[in-house]
């Protein structure tokens, strides 16, 4: 179970489905040959979604699993959880 | 035109379907009510996935339609051009 | 107050020193003319440092303040507040 | 020898030298038990502040060194070089 409620099910849903679309765009793209620099603005438009998609998740979880763990005197473990994914997240 | 040959199109093209099915894979895990370090973990593959697919494209135009240009005399425009794209790849 | 303990603030005044010990190396190779490589390999070695003092902190923050705030009810705001801080430590 | 005029250096001196006393401003603040939050404020301005020193020799390096490698016909082994630093700095 996550803490994510049906309308940020509906917000990541309608994202991740445009980040898909922008993907599938950078395939084109690069079978089209366009000009390299055009498909790099379009990496990083997609890595720019992807990353608050990221950060949204990051603050539902905290807002909701963390805070509900920590309630229950379960806090340091699922704090150690959230450093290591956090960590990844800031390579 | 850009800087890529049929080989690295092939490899491109095989690493962003991969990543299409992986941000799938993620609206799949946000659907099933996945835990939300488990979908973090996820998108932080693709993120990387993506970095990756960048720093490629860079590599050949770098090396491709940047050296072209120098030798053409045409350097300072297109070294410009690569300091903007770049600058906003390393957000 | 904050929420680090003599031993973290032991360890992150040691590594801020060698830090600031490795910023002025960086002036003097710009000084001495040194290869920009080897300063850009030198600017990354502190920046990594960096990041990582930056983690220490955030991980004894989330350990100690946030997880008091949110015992003591008042989970909301510093979270959100930990949100901020976190967005801006991405980019 | 690097690509850096005197006006580059004398900017960048500068920026170094501010950077230095944030580093020791930092430690200051962990020293006077200043809120981690505020402490981490501190440090992405100075993660920001040490990206654009690296970015500004990331720029002359290109226009200067890598130009001149390429017109002189040594182009692949110095972007090779300059590929490696800055799969580096997107970490």
């Amino acid at each position: 179970m996550n803490s994510l409620c049906e309308p940020d099910k509906k917000d990541l849903d309608m994202r991740l489905k445009k980040i898909e679309g922008q993907v599938r765009g950078i395939q084109r793209m690069i079978d089209e040959d366009k000009y390299c620099v055009d498909i790099l603005t379009q990496i990083n438009a997609v890595r720019g979604a992807l990353k608050k998609v990221g950060l949204k998740i990051l603050d539902r979880h905290t807002h909701g699993c963390v805070q509900r763990a920590i309630k229950n005197e379960e806090g340091d473990a699922i704090i150690n959880e959230l450093m290591d994914v956090l960590t990844k997240f800031t390579n």
